[in-house]
């Protein structure tokens, strides 16, 4: 047995259900908070805690290069995932900005970008190799590389565990990972790769079209990988994407609840979840991304994602500009009178 | 001339254009961040900076009761107005721990509660009278009742100017003001009541229904009005709406931008927009408010809200939510490094 298969923890419904009684007696009218009040319970029943928290958040941003690049998917050059790693380091990248403000702990971890950076601080180096092959030749990584991305996932779940994260963020970066992405959508959800496609960091209509043939090329090389999951993420994913998914699958069986980001990074959590369902009730969607053929995903998943602002950056920024509203739900939840303790009078009988 | 009616300021789109420009520069391919992107373009064009800034945030609660409450238009008695300012001073409100959250300046404006607390640190008392007329009866206002009440919007925002907030949020508080906006949508944007009633704080269908019959009253008795937005609602109104009335067109002459609530403080916007469309342009939608009848206006507007969560609680809540989602953007807008400070490679030639 994989450390993969072994089961996820399940919610406290216990604390679940205190938390809910909870915000009946708060002083508002019973569900004017939306969202917000949903989110904090199901948070409280993850967390096992009276008092959810979305304080401490540890993000880990994978980042690994795609042997397809040299199919002409990307409309940026392949040099650009090492630079936007050094950028994510030297702080002026988007995530970079966004943990600061949320006095996030953030590492990049090198699962194997073409040309690698010395080590220094924030990097964590677990190269799987130099970039994937190219899934339109032969299989993006061969088993060991699989299995060896997965653990990358893994360790910055068990990092974020020692820290006592209240919540994981998995971001990436990696020149060519919309293409990986959309094939293990295609492959996984069955629908056609012309659907789901989209402009990825900036493709015109020709160049999405292209994308689209390179993409039905990959899927018909790798059709013998059939229903597996695993197989697929394999034959046409990315050193990050698996880093993702094992992660996910990490942080389900250690019970620490995820803020997932957009269209990678929900392919990655689609893996996990076909790998074991009980994954995605420890993952609380933050934002639909405006990379075409996300919201045909969401709709196969149980939940709606906190925000549409039209982003569509990954990094895990999305996720990112997300955490204040899981805060503001905690703040609320913990912090707001009852009734009784603020002497308001209650609904009315009707 | 009354002093509502002098010309608004208008954004400076020297700064608009700059910022615009900033954001073709920063690392991630253009566009990537949506509506944030914009979000920062457009308050760096209304602050007239480089570097649009939402950390100094003051938000002004205004309070006030209806004498339509009368005629069982809510599901919590009439009471609440003035229990929940005393919450709301104590800190245990929605409003006062998302403020806290902020570090927002948060003050409560009473414009006319039914009945009136002591003075008190963060209550400032600027009564127009002990409640409204039933507006089924007679006019909800008197003339001088709604200057007093305008003029009171005005100072908060005065005072907003005087500690240099960057935005302003105005929230409200009066049990029985869904009936007094809804009667301002029915008339101003001459749709029926019936489409634009809902629960308010949580009446059953029966209870929409007759408050539905009421507000066909209200309207019936008041037609007179006919375009005249101010006389709507000097007649329909309340005291804490028209404090957000002029706290809206003050803040558009002065040049403060808006971070704008739900259901109540749209109706309050709109009548301002009709007597000033140059307002507009001042106010960030927050959010969509989960009362029925809010998407019908904002569908009026030339905006898209920045949150949809299911909100319908008041009290400027989905606005102090929402604020981070500006800080963010502004966060993202001045600290990102561009493609030639972090020597990252643009975008291919297509």
């Amino acid at each position: 047995m994989k450390w993969w298969q072994q089961p996820c923890q399940r919610a406290d419904n216990n604390f679940a259900a205190r938390a809910e009684q909870r915000q009946q007696q708060l002083t508002k009218p019973p569900g004017s908070l939306g969202v917000l009040e949903k989110t904090a319970i199901r948070l409280a029943g993850l967390q096992g805690r009276d008092r959810p928290s979305a304080d401490k958040v540890h993000i880990s941003v994978f980042a690994g290069d795609h042997g397809v690049v040299a199919e002409g998917v990307s409309a940026f050059p392949q040099e650009v995932t090492t630079q936007m790693v050094h950028n994510f380091l030297q702080g002026g990248a988007a995530i970079s900005v966004l943990a600061r403000q949320l006095g996030a702990t953030l590492e990049v971890v090198d699962t194997g970008i073409l040309t690698p950076l010395p080590p220094q601080e924030g990097l964590i180096i677990q190269r799987v190799g130099a970039g994937t092959a190219n899934s339109v030749n032969e299989a993006a990584m061969t088993h060991e590389q699989l299995e060896i991305a997965l653990q990358a996932g893994a360790d910055a779940v068990d990092r974020a565990i020692a820290q006592e994260a209240d919540l994981f963020i998995g971001g990436e970066m990696g020149i060519g990972n919309t293409t990986a992405a959309t094939a293990l959508y295609a492959a996984l959800l069955e629908q056609p790769a012309a659907l789901l496609a989209g402009a990825g960091t900036g493709l015109n209509a020709q160049g999405i079209e292209h994308k689209i043939s390179v993409l039905n090329t990959i899927l018909l090389r790798h059709r013998n990988c059939d229903n597996d999951a695993m197989e697929w993420l394999r034959c046409v994913g990315g050193f990050e994407v698996a880093a993702l998914t094992g992660a996910y699958l990490r942080a389900a069986q250690c019970g620490l609840p995820v803020l997932l980001d957009g269209f990678i990074s929900t392919a990655a959590a689609l893996v996990a979840i076909k790998t074991q369902p009980d994954v995605e009730q420890w993952i609380f969607l933050s934002h639909l991304s405006n990379e075409q053929g996300h919201q045909r995903v969401l709709d196969t998943l149980d939940q709606k994602p906190l925000l549409d602002l039209g982003m569509r950056l990954g990094e895990g920024s999305g996720a990112a500009v997300a955490v204040n509203l899981l805060r503001s739900a905690c703040a609320l939840h913990n912090d707001m009178a009852t009734f009784a303790e603020a002497a308001v009078d209650e609904k009315l009988e009707s």
